[in-house]
């Protein structure tokens, strides 16, 4: 991969995590936490997924303790998010885009990372998944609710076939950025779509069928 | 132990694993989880306790990392879970059974993780009890309820019980393969009499006595 | 730092893992858990944030694993909370002393852990907020409540000011025995001003101001 590529999903990936630390701090806002659970709660949605993950890899220390930008942009958002609550309702498709970019980039991430460490393709895509999806999870536990990414949306769906898709062009050969963009494209496309035409995946009940 | 011996335990261990796989998905259903959801309470509910286990231990990349015959498991127990729910109520006892043998099963694994580090047999024991137990406690949790094992089943107790019994037995000097029948025996047996005989330890309350 | 010294941190950071036991304890037994219930929420109150934080940093096999004094206390003081329910409402003052004094030591305990590995002073006063705040956070996870720490209390913001004063006379080179005393009194002094004089953190609140 290129210097030029590498800088791009640097960039991409703080991106992703300063709005990631946006719906955060307005979940803790709707739920009433002070000023610390606002941060908390940044903190998780933003770094959990990918903390877990490094923990998991025993990647340590995990990585933001190296790099304090993700810190610092964690900080910036929440109190971007907080000052400016009389123009959320105005900004929030901007932050569902944002946030479906986020997902596609943290995927790669994720996908890259195992790769990088010669493990199996499948560990991949499940750590792929993880770095997107495992930071809203502990959002919403901390915030008292069912993870809404296990109820209803397309969310973890995307995140899964993006990272199909970048094993299956990283098997045939194709070079890492193309895989890359590919991959984050597909999952941002996917989630888009989920959103606004309605996509959701079959419910599992109880009931027998 | 003999390298038939390890075999057996390892069959049990990726058995334990399908059946607990099988509750978590079996909760997802109940909470109208989509298939993703499943997956996920699957997951947890089968390899979250020993993945807590390897990060406190720092056996990293934890167990499964890099053995993907425990993630194969799941998913098909996963498949096998939602494609037969009209036959859940039929099979309600032997999942209770096959639970009760992989609780047995992940006690003795992870005390025999502990003690293969030459670390305290108290840690060995809570950590034969965080095996057994931690994954059905992160699956209520993200289900949105409190831990039935915190509550009022006699599950952990009977890991404790197979921890201790372990411990004690592999201080007298008997060899690893019956000390680890007898753990796993034991909690079986204590499982079943619990469930069977409706035993259950005392409820503390806040009322003074 | 003296050896005299050390032995006083060891000493005040055991009475701090005994007296956060305690209130996980007192939980469990308010939400009617088992024996167990209150076992695990007082070793996950007690030694949670510290946990997260070794595995986190990648310091592992994490701190409690080699000196089981910690395990020790933690059963004892389960002991002794449920043994001792009819004379809670009089120790009720002292618990919370105490307990303000744990989190003043927890926080100096956890910042000198990130700054003997060199790294970055933000994530000193992180992981000094993780050793402090964090065992109460997944504590109320397992009882099932939004975590108080999040809500209303300055439990955490005396935390962050205790390490914020720790890194900023480091800092200016004052003497680490000096700078830690400085640290969890300063911790200690704000909670304590919290609860007796009701200060508390701004609401954020999703409606716009």
């Amino acid at each position: 991969m290129s210097g030029y590529f590498s800088m791009l999903l640097y960039s991409l990936d703080l991106l992703g995590t300063g709005v990631f630390a946006v719906t955060g701090a307005m979940v803790a806002a709707r739920r009433n936490m002070d000023l610390f659970g606002a941060l908390v709660l940044a903190f998780v949605t933003a770094v959990g997924g990918g903390t877990i993950r490094d923990a998991i890899l025993g990647s340590t220390p995990v990585f933001w303790v190296h790099d304090t930008n993700y810190l610092t942009v964690i900080c910036l958002a929440t109190a971007l998010t907080l000052a400016g609550k009389a123009w959320w309702h105005k900004t929030r498709h901007v932050v569902m885009l944002l946030d479906a970019l986020g997902l596609g980039v943290f995927v790669v991430i994720g996908v890259e990372k195992v790769l990088s460490m010669q493990l199996d393709p499948m560990v991949a895509i499940l750590m792929g998944v993880l770095t997107g999806a495992g930071g809203g999870v502990i959002r919403d536990v901390l915030a008292g609710r069912v993870p809404m990414v296990l109820r209803s949306e397309i969310y973890a769906t995307a995140a899964i076939a993006g990272g199909i898709l970048y094993i299956v062009m990283y098997d045939v050969g194709v070079s890492r950025s193309i895989v890359a963009i590919a991959c984050a494209s597909s999952v941002f496309v996917l989630r888009l779509l989920a959103i606004y035409c309605n996509f959701s995946l079959p419910k599992v009940t109880a009931q027998s069928s």
